[in-house]
């Protein structure tokens, strides 16, 4: 898919790209500055012919008997992620997990800042107390707008998914990461992945059966 | 993977045959007792041919203009799933997120029943009771074998997120549902399914930008 001018990667390499970068990582940690694909593919679980496909696609070559650069690679592939500078993110639907999603504290360390939170009852008692304001559905759009924030958490009932989904596209929501259970519905210019817990559960399911 | 004598079947397979799932239970709330491979693709948003393909690894194939029993479909596929019983589950790490995911009640609701969590400190104040017990992790081996549970979710920080996968690998999981940042190392007989809600958010990241 080609997109506002981007190259036509396919989603698992920029997976794969979220990999390689957390395994540049721990090699930063360990203050070692090369590595050579063998031993960066082996630390991500893939081929090495698939590290060097993959980086080819962002024109990034390592040098023969030299390897990659850590610190380097780690820089372009952040910046091709879009997360070497913090992005603001809303969450609609604070309910159990909407909580908890917003108050993980996993995702700022990444590069992502939950800023708001949004909810049909944004007044109801809940068992802890955010650091975000929680708002009212009606607030969404001027906030979507002066924030200019363009990715949202979606931990709404099933029920109102695809409504809650329709007001977020309107108000300039390009990036959803689903957790409702529904398959969501969508023009072509917004990217939606899925977190279905229960999918995951019911996949492993089926392969530990005797 | 061939295990346990079970046909070999592609993991994505089994993620479509729980889309699938989900599709014929918003069919029976509607009382439509028979639908077409296309019509059924279409909720399902694949095509029909991939349907065909994938009900056909458990020799399911629709009547020539009659189409698929939805009531006969769905029992067939929930127990090709191993969910038309309700599967014990644990959940190691009660942090934050552990928290969440150990009060999250639409596991039940799909057939899995998470009967209890495992931490470090057990005994730690938290922002919230869970009307399942927790546990010392030196009560865990026991615990597993004696409830012959087979399936954890892994929600622990990443630095002994290893460790504790081997101790439960050892007391007899094999399958584990990892929010964990880290690959895990595991045998061939297990499986892990990874849920990285930082990568899923970067995974948007990328393809968001302008």
């Amino acid at each position: 898919m080609k997109k506002n001018g981007r190259p036509s990667i396919p989603r698992k390499t920029v997976y794969r790209l979220s990999i390689y970068l957390r395994c540049l990582a721990r090699l930063r940690e360990n203050r070692i500055n090369t590595v050579s694909s063998e031993a960066l593919a082996k630390a991500a679980g893939v081929k090495p012919t698939q590290l060097r496909k993959d980086l080819a696609y962002f024109g990034t070559f390592g040098r023969r008997g030299l390897g990659y650069d850590v610190t380097d690679l780690s820089h372009m592939i952040a910046n091709e992620l879009g997360t070497s500078s913090l992005q603001p993110v809303i969450l609609v639907g604070v309910g159990n997990l909407g909580l908890a999603l917003a108050s993980y504290r996993g995702f700022e360390k990444e590069g992502f800042e939950i800023i708001a939170a949004f909810d049909a009852a944004p007044d109801r008692k809940r068992d802890k107390e955010l650091k975000q304001p929680i708002l009212g559905m009606d607030r969404l759009a001027e906030f979507v707008h002066e924030q200019q924030v363009k990715m949202a958490i979606l931990s709404v009932p099933a029920a109102v998914a695809q409504e809650v989904t329709n007001a977020l596209v309107a108000a300039g929501i390009t990036g959803l990461l689903n957790f409702s259970t529904v398959m969501l519905a969508v023009p072509e210019d917004v990217i939606v992945n899925n977190v279905n817990l229960a999918i995951e559960l019911e996949n492993l399911s089926y392969f530990i059966q005797n």
